[in-house]
């Protein structure tokens, strides 16, 4: 069976550019029954030798240094984003009037407002469009989804979520710059909220539904650091730490929190559900694994389950080995572009679409209005959107 | 050596009147080298048929079925309430102005009102005095708050604890009457902030330092629940779930949550705290072990370590067994009756004294006023106090 | 109810001394409902001094420093002995003669012959006799008796079994003499075989049946050590190390291993134990759970449960506190001590008899045997015996 | 920089057809550096259709039906054998003489003859070897080897390792054929020795040196299956489950056990190293972590420390993501296969090569005799070989 192509344009060859770059390469070897399969086509970014080296490295068929003109390639379908927050406005936009899909990667902007404007701009132009929220794809995260919809959990009361990281502690690290542009409150817009709690949000509206109102605080510990690009001392914009508890709409309460300064975790991003009937958990430094309570077990012998979740008969197993064989972070953005690519296949939307990504986005911008003026602030998000 | 005596009359034989009389009933076996002894002279409840049997069980020389007449006795040094919390505020009032010392469950109090009003009475009785909050004396607790106060942490970020349980997600659960009391909001004051919070809000004043303002949501899942005394539905007006951010005073974040609804969980309080340096945490259903990161450690074998706390050399443990052999949720409160006793030989205050006690008052109320008005509420605990 | 009385004799003031007085003392506060009630009579250890402030502190009414003075008195009904292994056949057979019932600490003997000659003594007499295997007795491990003779494993492939320690890696270690003796073969008879192993095969005798044969190796690490009545360097002749694998009775392969040289490990006495549709595992340091597979269960959702074993509907625990509280080590011989009492009520013998303790010996023998001539052993133990 | 080319030609389409595929397809994205890049020349099958499949799958060059054609082709530099273990030694031994390199699937043979002839063969043609015991190329494993090898652990005690799954449990399962070979003694050569135990055995002389002596059993729980190719019910020739302990040169104990009857276990490839200072042990089902044990560490906060693996200064963690973020099974065979191409360039041998493969076999060997004749064995297996 001949296949259809689709052909990828990335624009940024950081950390983000590798991993959707390895999440296409993947997809012959393991999702060899789909009716599109990827094409490299071109790759993006500003230094020459870089990309050049990138392309190579990554199978792309060929380079470009000026973004501008990938997107103005007619032998491009979709272009790919992985450039810092400050640009997936602007190059969206651009790719979405040039006629091309848009795979972007979250947060989908900065701001709500910029946000708003992507969203509207990309519809007006009705190109097919997605954001790489990763973790959704990870098997036991899809399969807690799974259970959830079963309705086995009952009446849900409680939502936490937490990603701890450690990277940012020394006052010695800069801020802006390849590697640390995180910390540089233009190009990422905010911290954490938009870098690790979004992840958070985005699992959480997915999983439990819409979120109505929050109430937050944000600290920024390490007031002042050297930037990079003025090699001046210049104070800090970013949060360093945001947490904050919410409602959602299906009346359970929700509780978040997510830090660059928690000693000894890496990258603990971890949710838990608490129903009326059974509760599930999960943890990404373990990600494996999906641990659940079920009130209905025998009272003698109940108890947490680690499921071990490799087998073929749970979420995207069935393409990997064979039960007990773990796979990784990286695996997450392998079924995010299969799915993708399968979505052009039956012609629905690909989860979560640009609209549903603005979703998360009211709640960020919610949750740091809500620190920065120490209230409640209604997000009025509603899920599905 | 003659020993001192400690003539003890226990008000209330419920179950904190077992996990007291269990405490002090050890202290003979496990600390022999005390200068005291506590002498189990009387106790104090309604029913004369279970007064009795329970005197005769836990080996109380006497019993009354008036609490006025244990506290009037001349033969009763120290009175230890446990009775539910609406009594505390006139039983040690009374028993302070009789000249009594007084053992008092946690919470202190209902309200502040009502706990300052006690901390006034008693203070100006000049008695002894401390509360309950046995955590503290789980010894891997202790052992973090040396670990903590030895300054290994460095500068403290963040500060995070929950208490979470399952026991009431039943709607044919009663309100009011011997075992369900707690859910009945004259009786207890509050729902899970007094009786669960106030533990986690004790703990981290002690180890963390004072609290300075608050931002917290309740929740009431089941609105109506029948009384036990009237037979009636009526409507629950305590919380079924509270939750809060915080600033302390070192600069550090708390969060903290507890429920009775997180299906799964029987008595989960869990702490963690992060510092520059290192990071701590503990979970009371693996009360033996407390988990540490250190970032000293050589890089490449960096790692948490659970600790296994029943070493000679760790906290409370020469008294017990052999390394490796564990203890249980009992001996906290063996702990702190016997670090009462030691308090009379030393002259020094029993930690935490209902002074200290009233500061977990002043955060509870903080809580329960800023989840009520939606705003956050200053709270002015200092800590030491 | 006037409670019958049984006056008990307690013979040895070590470790062991305090955990059995330990186990008597708790009864009439957490056992009020037997119909008899224990009555800690006299004490004896050969150092006046030492045995006056053990009673003292333990509650004994009166003490002695001859065990043969202890046995022929007329208010002893039963002796416990508490002392080094090399003692137990003369004390439980001058205590057989002299009609007490006799409770005895673990290993029943030194060897065979010698267990097999109290054996013979005690059924002589006719009196009543236990062994002190105490980890039965821990909830979690009773309830994993009760699932498996609920037949809910099916056909038994494996019971796997070790008890690791690490307390005698420092060749500064004496032999012989109070904390040492177990280091000292004439006063123990085996090293980590009757110390550790014993406990291992007891359990698995009684959870899994007889067992048929075995194959052993034994090691010594420490080739010698000064011994403490001497003063003189001399050979060590106990195994530091024993590991053995054998068959079952009901066809399913055990492997056993003990130590005290795994560094990292105080008392890592695990089993598990694989059937057919289940499985189960257990570790002393964690001693309040227990897990289990269970492979009914939906097959998306099947995975290991960590049942925490403090309900009320679970073996023991309607005695202690509430769910989630973790009871510890030393409430096993609380539980031996209870089901003692209940024996006489009932009439029933205590398991594990002299008898039952003598198979546990066999397959000792037969391991140190095995070990020694490098060959397969026989033990031809049968289950019930 | 322009790189030499490594012709591969792949013989066998199954599992570890897969495996081996994706460790050569995984080079160029993240071992840009290697001086050799492999090329995926041709793979081979015996059914046409399947193998076409293949290689459009895998990204083959081309395909053969005979494995013969394949070696005889000038265009193969390397011949990567996955085939079923009855086939690696006339394939490896043509290959040889065929001048070709030559990586094979372990176990390297079905016997230590079979093995002893390759070794003879490859190393008279002097064609570079190397056979696929991946596990030891995972990160956490390579960390635990260079930690023992830095004199960390001191002398050591003990090594234990096991190896469980429990994917045979049914009667149902036929013996032979795809997917089920590995029943088939045939085919297989042994059961769960040459298949599991020979990854223990393999990183056990990796990391603690040769074995001397051992003592098996072994079991057969089904002692008829239907075979595959005949339809007939016919005996089982292979061991269902193997243990047995041994002596390792440096004067620890080992202890091994494997079994596909432990239900609950998919792939539970564990081990633990006990040295005098510190210990080690890994988890296959948590694969990118280490626990180690560090006596040295402070007394009151010492403990088992979690590592997990996944910094740049960790083993191969450096082409990987960023801390935190975990890989999976799959990448054991990418490193294979990078150290392959390494090896190239260097001149070193690929340990393991077919003469340390060897090694395994003498132990996997002496293991059946010893459990047959039901006696210890001599392996004289020394290390390094």
């Amino acid at each position: 069976m001949e296949k259809k192509k689709l052909r990828i344009g990335l624009i940024g060859t950081g950390f983000m550019g590798r991993t959707h770059s390895n999440g296409f390469n993947r997809i012959t070897n393991f999702f060899p029954n789909l009716a599109y399969e990827p094409v490299m086509q071109a790759v993006c970014s500003r230094n020459e030798e870089k990309v050049k080296a990138f392309a190579e490295q990554w199978g792309y068929a060929s380079y470009e240094t000026d973004w501008r003109k990938l997107i103005a390639r007619d032998d491009i379908d979709a272009v790919d984003i992985c450039t810092p927050n400050d640009t997936h406005a602007e190059i969206s936009i651009a790719a979405a009037k040039a006629g091309k899909m848009i795979l972007c990667e979250k947060p989908l902007s900065r701001t709500l407002a910029e946000g708003e404007e992507m969203v509207k701009e990309i519809e007006a132009a009705g190109v097919k469009n997605t954001t790489w929220y990763n973790y959704r794809r990870l098997p036991a995260v899809t399969l807690a989804k799974q259970i959830v919809d079963s309705g086995k959990l009952g009446r849900i009361f409680h939502y936490r979520a937490n990603f701890l990281q450690d990277w940012t502690i020394s006052p010695d690290l800069p801020q802006g710059g390849a590697g640390t542009w995180r910390l540089d409150v233009e190009a990422a817009g905010s911290g954490v909220t938009g870098d690790l709690l979004a992840h958070c949000i985005d699992t959480a509206l997915w999983i439990n539904g819409g979120i109505t109102d929050v109430s937050a605080m944000t600290e920024t510990f390490i007031k002042e650091r050297v930037h990079t690009e003025s090699g001046q001392v210049q104070k800090v914009g970013i949060d360093d730490a945001c947490l904050f508890h919410c409602h959602f709409e299906n009346g359970s309460l929700g509780l978040f929190e997510s830090t660059r300064y928690a000693r000894g975790h890496k990258a603990l991003y971890t949710f838990e559900i608490n129903g009326e009937h059974a509760s599930l958990r999960w943890d990404l430094h373990d990600l494996n694994r999906l641990e659940m309570y079920d009130h209905a077990d025998e009272s003698i012998v109940r108890g947490w389950k680690s499921i071990l979740v490799t087998d073929g008969d749970q979420p995207y197993m069935d393409k990997w080995w064979v039960p007990g064989l773990s796979i990784g972070y990286e695996h997450s953005f392998v079924h995010q572009a299969a799915d993708f690519l399968k979505s052009l296949e039956t012609g629905e939307p690909c989860s979560p679409t640009f609209r549903e990504a603005l979703q998360t986005q009211k709640v960020c911008e919610a949750v740091i209005d809500s620190a920065k003026q120490k209230q409640w602030k209604d997000t009025n998000v509603e899920w599905p959107c």
